[in-house]
């Protein structure tokens, strides 16, 4: 293996291939459930070097694993614990290539921190509108990789449908320059597609087209006590039917959840919660004016509250308002974490059924497991729910999660396979859910990924165990 | 054989084998380009009589060309002259499967009319927006396999981002069945991407969920001359600043494209061409109601005529005259065939060169082939031209085609590409740029593809010899 070091020594400078010291920023995964060992971290500073990279592992047989801002929820960009698996950092690569304003789009690199692409699109006049809750650390490769949902799925999509072309270094060390500012081009089959969402487990993105939309004149944030998720579907309804595509923002939070925000955020104030059992966030975003967006949201919210679905509302009447709305429905995954360990689930529901889907799987988790408290919120406008499972408020959360976690897994999982919908909305699959996936995929589903994997990485070294698990084929 | 058409017989039925008699409709392309001999045509009437085919058909070593309403441009779904392909006929599939309102989702079969779809969506109060000229005859299983584009793109996106699911017979015969009306899904590989789009050969496409959205308050359809190509980009500019998601339509046509619809159907009236090099027809759909619309039209329109992007312009006073304008822009293709023979292209550039490719290519076309010619117009919002080369006014259209064809894609091509464009935007590869792609495609791209199919379809028994180019793995 010092041959293959002394390689990439050549290959991306010695600075940047690291072996010593605490390299526990790229070996343990982010919420900390996973402590790999890697023979190295590479920093490669050009696509040409990420390539050379590549070359150079799959001569050795040494395997990947392509990592970003090491933000991501499924222990997918950590290497095992085997200390032979390199970690391709991509985070030197973070330039902006071009912004091209009458095309709308923007060229940057995989390196690049979300965070940092918004204010650039911002800077060119543009709305950048991919916006997550790792947003300052995460990087747009990383959510390329992933493709990461967030908060503005509704209106724009998931990070997939904000990409326009890719530029990957292949599992055989080739670069694909498919970097394209085109909005439509059917020359064969859809390449971009395929590694968006495959997780670093086909090849490399180190660049990409993204798309850039016009900054909206203004943005408005209100909050409604819904009676029900029932209620809370029909005011997605309507606020489809009167807002179109003005609605970027529509969550959805149990009254469990938000007080726990309140009792561990006293300082935050919670509104309308008290009365109701659920709250929805509404945004919506005007390319006229602020004052015809705050009547076409005072239109909808009467609207609902004649038609029963809303109880009491009110709109932010400020950008100071609106950012505490929405700091309040982003605080509650901190505030289930100060109330104590839980058991998360990214999982979405035709919109549909998605009110069915929690009444009959609360029952049923409240049936075989005594005392277990839920904790309800999500994307409903995209069928997204973060539908999160807290110990019991009497027992020992530790004991909790380790007697009860795979049987709180079964049941929600096949509850939503049950209302078909799926174990992974917007986090992926990594290490952490790939025995789930075998489970509950369809097996033919899962035997075309396999062909796919094992037909671009022969060698099986790009993130090897990953997604998809296949038979090592070995040297 | 005849132990395979007994097979196939006993799967479907026996009047569903067709051997007999005038097979045209399926064997003739719809340009009437390449006329073929089929095997025979088999019209299952389930997916699992479509699974039961194909798994025939694959034992036997038999190929097979899927088809929907055989309207595609590029000679994709009729068969070659061997006489050796089945034609697997679609059409009988024509269910909707669901309506699910609250989710904005219908799940329909393969065959469907596209515009049967539109007027099940309208009845059900809500749009399906997908439209193009052969909506009365095409069908949704065409359109998704060749990822079909048409006029509402700009705000809706091609079929690709209409779809949310699918439900695929593979090549081995087995039946994936990934519907689903989920808008976030992150569970491997994008395996309903890689099926949209590639034309039959990796599979066939047999139902699809497909996305719905509120119908609009109201629709409204402008016509403005342009100095320039510049202006017109610098309009699709303030048009998307000022109308948002609003902007269903942006479409520019050049003044001798108009010139053939005045002087070939004098009884259309086309608006303001005479004085003008282009003109750009402009859509604004309203989620609020007429008046609004009106006024926000008035208003950019207005603004443009300030900046100087707009010479003039008129607002459709009503659906009658909103249809006659686009009426105007449908007729060009028809135009067109009525002045004779003519080469097309459907390419697309990144918005902002395509002045600059128009002016290069237009010189270059006038330079290198005396009396050319061009008839330039398309979905400018998308990028997408139509830039077809019309023979010279004085001499024989068939040897002008005969002898100048190559030369003109040759050189139309090598500017589009030269552009960072598409050499096929919304029409696909079929049989008819299979030689294109190979030359044109980076040789990385090819190569993906190649193992793609060659995974996913091993006996090369799809659609053989279109998109991509394998060894045929015989028997």
């Amino acid at each position: 293996m010092q041959d293959l070091i002394d390689t990439l020594r050549q290959t991306v400078g010695a600075t940047h291939v690291l072996t010593d010291g605490d390299l526990s920023a790229y070996e343990l995964d982010w919420r900390k459930r996973s402590r790999g060992k890697a023979l190295a971290v590479v920093r490669p500073g050009s696509t040409l070097e990420v390539a050379a990279v590549v070359k150079a592992c799959a001569a050795a047989g040494v395997s990947i694993v392509p990592q970003g801002g090491n933000t991501g929820l499924v222990v997918g960009s950590t290497p095992d614990d085997s200390g032979t698996q390199i970690v391709l950092s991509l985070q030197r690569m973070h330039a902006v290539r071009q912004i091209d304003g009458a095309n709308l789009t923007m060229t940057v690199e995989a390196g690049c921190i979300l965070q940092n692409l918004q204010d650039t699109a911002e800077k060119a006049g543009f709305l950048f509108p991919l916006s997550l809750a790792a947003e300052g650390s995460c990087t747009i490769g990383g959510n390329l990789s992933t493709n990461a949902g967030g908060t503005q799925v509704l209106r724009y999509g998931n990070t997939r449908e904000l990409c326009l072309g890719l530029e990957v270094v292949t599992a055989h060390g080739e670069i694909w320059s498919g970097l394209s500012g085109l909005r439509k081009d059917n020359t064969g089959y859809d390449l971009r597609n395929l590694f968006v969402g495959s997780e670093g487990t086909l090849g490399i993105i180190t660049a990409a087209t993204m798309k850039l939309v016009p900054q909206p004149a203004a943005q408005l944030t209100a909050w409604a006590a819904v009676p029900s998720l029932d209620h809370a579907v029909a005011l997605l309804g309507l606020a489809h039917r009167h807002l179109g595509a003005g609605l970027t923002g529509f969550e959805v939070m149990g009254q469990f959840a938000l007080s726990l925000v309140a009792k561990h955020y006293p300082q935050q104030r919670v509104p309308l919660y008290l009365d109701t059992p659920w709250c929805v966030l509404l945004e919506n975003s005007d390319s006229e004016s602020e004052t015809h967006a705050r009547d076409r949201f005072e239109h909808l919210l009467e609207l609902a509250m004649e038609q029963g679905c809303v109880t009491d509302a009110v709109v932010a009447e400020n950008i100071a308002q609106a950012h505490a709305l929405w700091h309040v429905r982003e605080s509650i995954s901190m505030a289930q974490a100060e109330e104590g360990l839980n058991i998360k689930h990214d999982i979405s529901i035709p919109v549909s059924r998605i009110p069915e889907f929690v009444r009959s799987t609360d029952a049923l988790l409240t049936a075989h497991i005594p005392g277990v408290r839920l904790v309800n919120f999500g994307h409903l406008g995209d069928g997204n729910l973060h539908y999160n499972v807290q110990a019991p408020a009497d027992g020992d959360a530790a004991t909790f999660l380790r007697t009860r976690e795979d049987r709180v897994n079964t049941l929600v999982f096949d509850a939503v396979v049950a209302h078909g919908g799926s174990i992974s909305a917007e986090h992926g699959v990594g290490s952490l859910k790939v025995a789930h996936l075998e489970h509950y995929k369809s097996p033919v589903a899962m035997d075309l990924m396999r062909s796919i994997k094992e037909a671009l990485d022969p060698q099986n070294l790009m993130n090897p165990g990953r997604v998809v698990q296949v038979a090592n084929a070995g040297f």
